[in-house]
């Protein structure tokens, strides 16, 4: 007969050998955390393994991501489609198990992990998203919406900021169907924890409003099983199980040591651990028993049939309801959605008006959330700054979750990561802000939105130095070239409420990229366009003014189109025919064919000059090295915005200048 | 007679009329720390108005920073040379007082705040550099080093994840001479903080160690001094003080409301707040009486003059340890420096290793920690792995803190914000490390010591798609591009262990600027170099090899600097003749003399190839749009290092491919 030990052991066997053929990797975390896993995932885990989408089933993260093995092991024995030779390919080119767990590789991973602490704040925005989709869609009669997320951690994610930040949050709105195992190995990477983690964890989480299960043997199945119970019974707060684990458990010479944390045992070590743990079988072999009480296709199976089920009666009782839901489950947006904002466009076209992009961004939000439900806003504590509020919106509140505003407060870290979390549950459209500036405060988890090919929309206020008297600890100047520089990541910054509504349009509908719209403070002067115009602007670049010849090409986004176009006029009477480009999304305009992009920026023009109040290097691609660039070369200062644009050189007059000392500089 | 109420609301007249002539700012914070404020100020703070940089002062940080007005108030009434109408200049152009403190600006402010955590963060530093100099310098008859730091923050830190980072080190290490003061106002810029911030703040600090006096009544001065005299009789935790105020205070209509938080009160409400307070002063007035009472020249320059004594008596009794204390303070190299490293700097020209910068970084740590005993490493989590340790490296402890070496936990963001810290009090020359990637994770610190001009050392090892099977989640790609491209850094990618140490001596010695240093995991070759070579290095970027004539510059850094190398002779062979340029700093590069540059990179030269394991759009700045780069344009993947490099172009063959069909395509 199997004993849950055997069963677990099967995970530490494929953990030691998948590590040791990669001849790198984390064994020791999943060697402890397997008795914990085999509990949880055996008794406990709704899913299917034929099905890894299934809308309704239990989330699982594993936020020490570098216990990797733990997952595909996992996986593997309850019968996703990742198969022994997957394994064997652990950390190799091409291979369905890459070092960490990464989204879209091997079915059944849920979010991308590695980064610590990111993973249980995707958590976090995961049950964030089941108790808001139940509370819009669960009837008194019926529960269509119904799971649990789970989280493994390490001290690691303790330690991060971001855990405070997504655990104190997933407190205030009492999330109680999160449940969180702390693998308390008391290891990190320098080695025992003491000298460096000292916290009293059981009453960080306590003062947070989690239920903290303190003392759990992790070892101890039974323990372990009455932990989980007692979390599932309290639905009104998170729970915390705290595991008292031995890294590497198994490892006669190395268990409770950093030696195991992140590197291969060792053939001989391996050899000692099997014979140790009573394991008599050979690299990679598990044997037909043990598959067999790991698989969970039969009753991953017959539980979402009997999900199905349920939800055919749902849609007869509640047509529009289901209706709905099925829209939200299926990512798709209302058929109307697309003339209905073309047709605004050309409204906001005709009706100018010279208004800040961050006031041009709350209009389009109003109007998009008209349309989408399921867009589900939220700011770090900027509300009003970022103006991310609409007439509709209504903030989740613990005990009432049918909003559609999250007041994350000031973790913008923790926002970003939560954002992710919604957005790979699904059945929601999230979006996050805060200035622009405090965009590198959450950027990993934005590159994590990129990395993993998600949407993940960021509204980033304040972009420059046209904020004004904040200063330079809150003007940015290099952060916009740094979105630009990631890849996958899709910025935009707009010049006017034209360009603001595109932006917002071509955020919602790109269901692979992460979005970050960058908005201006001041107001902005609206650009005349024709139809050719107004189309051309989801290109991402285009000519917005010209002259019959080409003298000199500006090139300039957000708040400095409205100087180029003006200093092109200028320029214009003292002979220089000059073109206007606005290039709002240089990601988007960098997709389009050669032949579009050479029709903008036409290769035989030298003379070309950009503007923008960031950093000036970013530009260069575009102007080359007989160009110019009248962009930000230092930090700003804390004065009135028009103050500022005048020193740092953004007028008229200055941009006549440079431009006529180039073309002149080029003559020669 | 002036009673403490007055002293108080000369503090709140002053924030009220700066922030309403500045038609910008943030009047509340101040308003309600007013009362805490004066009991600080005039009954404990040790520190001498007339000598803003005398070495034994207490340190006040302001971590909420958009309260600045508050802290010029301060320092103005104190006796700092920061005047009347300093203070009317508030937020203008070229002013002593922007819109917050920034470091360098008015004399008193200790560091730059307004990124909200990284002030307390910041703070922690500076009680552990008190706490480290105290330990090595004090003697069993002498404390020369002994004061204590003091912080304000409000909400908004307590939110921020830094904090608890920062925060539970801070308990860790027993840092009983830091005095933290929450603001515990209820008010963020959302509104009231319940529906997204309910931690039991008492009770996390508990959990980290600190000592928490809770309920005080941040009006009654009586209250807040008790506060302060338990705090500092508590020297074996940190403590942190919870005041309850009212934001705005005295404001009849805002007071207890957002209003009154980012915004002027408005010329009537200004008008009956000062009634309300019964202060009946114009605007900017504050009578004599109220500036004798407040005026701390006198009594800052006896206590200097006592420290001088006793600095006097301890220099003639412990000369060497007094010689070493002067050098430190005075932020002095020794004399033998220079002529040492150089020297070693040519023996490991003469003794070629093939290793990973990494090792050589810790190769160079070794012999710099030999000179310079203020050199204080430490890791994230990290110190196997990014190699910081060295032979006489020594934990700091709790109970004994005379090492030179900090584990700070898996906590970046918090360990970068530390470093400032310790860098802003002086007396050490602090260095970190984690892995290129998670200087995402506190990117916003070494950015804020680069705005405030100061040193911070980081150690980025794991740099690019070498470090092979971790895979994309831990391969830095658009990372190099952001740390080059933020204004007053300096990145060095060293190509082999003689280029790392002339980084690391660079990095040193430059106390204006943050160096981040950023190293291979896998081995590098050593190259060849003459000693005016050696000597160029220093310039940021020089030619490496080189031709009669040259048909093709290659610019590399790092370990693709071998590359380049082997491509050039591969490339001779087909008759191109080449041109190899080492870059390790483009910053420093950038700041040479137009005449060294263009000796360089010859601008007659058209055909130029950059090749570098990062983002390839950074590198468009110095080919042009004639030339080409071999860099990455998408994430990378998990797999052996050298799979790597193949797949993504980085061989010979490829690298003359790219170069000869430039070279073709110029030709037209």
């Amino acid at each position: 007969m199997t004993s849950r030990q055997d069963l677990a052991n099967a995970i530490r066997a494929l953990s030691m050998d998948g590590v040791q053929k990669a001849k790198s990797g984390h064994p020791g975390a999943p060697m402890g955390m397997a008795d914990i896993a085999e509990v949880l995932w055996r008794k406990f885990l709704k899913h299917n393994p034929s099905n890894p989408n299934w809308f309704n089933r239990d989330r699982f993260v594993l936020s020490n991501g570098h216990g990797s093995m733990l997952l595909y092991s996992l996986l593997h024995l309850s019968g996703y489609d990742l198969s022994i030779d997957d394994l064997k390919n652990f950390r190799q080119m091409g291979s369905k198990t890459p070092g960490h767990p990464e989204y879209g590789y091997a079915p059944g991973v849920e979010t991308t992990t590695g980064p610590l602490g990111q993973g249980i704040s995707n958590a976090v925005g995961m049950a964030i998203a089941e108790k808001n989709l139940a509370s819009t869609f669960n009837t008194s009669k019926t529960n269509v919406i119904d799971h649990f997320t789970y989280v493994f951690l390490g001290d690691g994610c303790l330690m991060e900021g971001i855990s405070h930040e997504a655990c104190s949050l997933a407190g205030t709105l009492g999330l109680g169907k999160l449940i969180a195992f702390w693998d308390d190995n008391g290891i990190s990477i320098d080695g025992e924890v003491e000298g460096w983690f000292s916290d009293d964890t059981v009453k960080r989480f306590e003062s947070y409003g989690w239920q903290v299960i303190a003392g759990v043997d992790g070892h101890n199945s039974i323990e372990i099983e009455n932990a989980i119970n007692q979390a599932r019974n309290n639905l009104s707060q998170p729970t915390l199980i705290c595991c008292k684990t031995l890294i590497g458990f198994g490892s006669p010479n190395k268990a409770g040591t950093h030696d195991c944390h992140g590197a291969p045992l060792g053939e001989e070590e391996i050899k000692a651990t099997k014979q140790n743990l009573n394991w008599q079988f050979g690299e990679f072999e598990i044997p037909a028993e043990i598959y067999k009480e790991w698989n969970a296709e039969a009753t991953g199976e017959i539980k979402e049939q009997e999900w199905n089920k349920t939800l055919e009666s749902y849609s007869q009782e509640n047509k529009s309801l289901y209706a709905e839901l099925k829209r939200r489950i299926n990512n798709e947006l209302p058929s109307q959605w697309n003339s209905t904002f073309d047709e605004w466009v050309r409204q906001l076209q005709n009706n100018p008006a010279n208004i800040a992009s961050r006031k041009a961004s709350q209009n389009s939000i109003e109007f998009i959330a008209k349309m989408l439900p399921e867009l589900t806003g939220g700011s770090a504590d900027l509300a009003p700054s970022n103006l991310t509020t609409w007439s509709k919106s209504k903030a989740l509140a613990k005990n009432d979750f049918s909003g559609n505003y999250i007041h994350y407060g000031v973790r913008e870290f923790g926002m970003t990561a939560i954002i992710n979390g919604i957005s790979l549950h699904g059945g929601l459209i999230p979006f996050g802000a805060t200035f622009l500036m405090f965009m590198e405060y959450a950027r990993n988890a934005l590159r994590m939105a990129a990395l993993m090919k998600i949407q993940n929309i960021e509204v980033y206020t304040h972009d420059s130095i046209g904020l004004g008297e904040d200063g330079p600890t809150h003007q940015p100047i290099e952060q916009m070239a740094n979105l630009r520089q990631t890849p996958n990541l899709v910025m935009w910054r707009p010049c006017d409420q034209v360009e603001t509504a595109i932006s917002w349009k071509n955020a919602i509908e790109n269901k692979t990229n992460p979005t970050a719209l960058i908005f201006s403070r001041q107001n902005l002067k609206q650009q005349n366009r024709n139809l050719n115009q107004l189309d051309n602007i989801a290109k991402g670049g285009y000519v917005l003014t010209d002259s019959d010849k080409t003298d000199l090409i500006i090139i300039a986004t957000g708040s400095e189109v409205g100087l180029a176009v003006e200093a092109s006029i200028s320029l214009k009477s003292k002979g220089v025919n000059t073109r206007v480009v606005s290039m709002p999304s240089t990601n988007v305009f960098d997709s389009q064919s050669r032949e579009y992009k050479d029709s903008v920026l036409l290769p035989n023009v030298k003379n070309r000059l950009a503007i923008e109040a960031g950093i000036s290097d970013f530009w260069m691609k575009y102007v080359g090295l007989d160009g110019d660039v009248i962009g930000m070369n230092s930090f700003g200062e804390s004065a009135p915005a028009n103050k500022l644009f005048e020193h740092f050189g953004f007028t008229v007059e200055n941009v006549v200048e440079v431009a006529l000392n180039m073309i002149e500089r080029n003559k020669k």
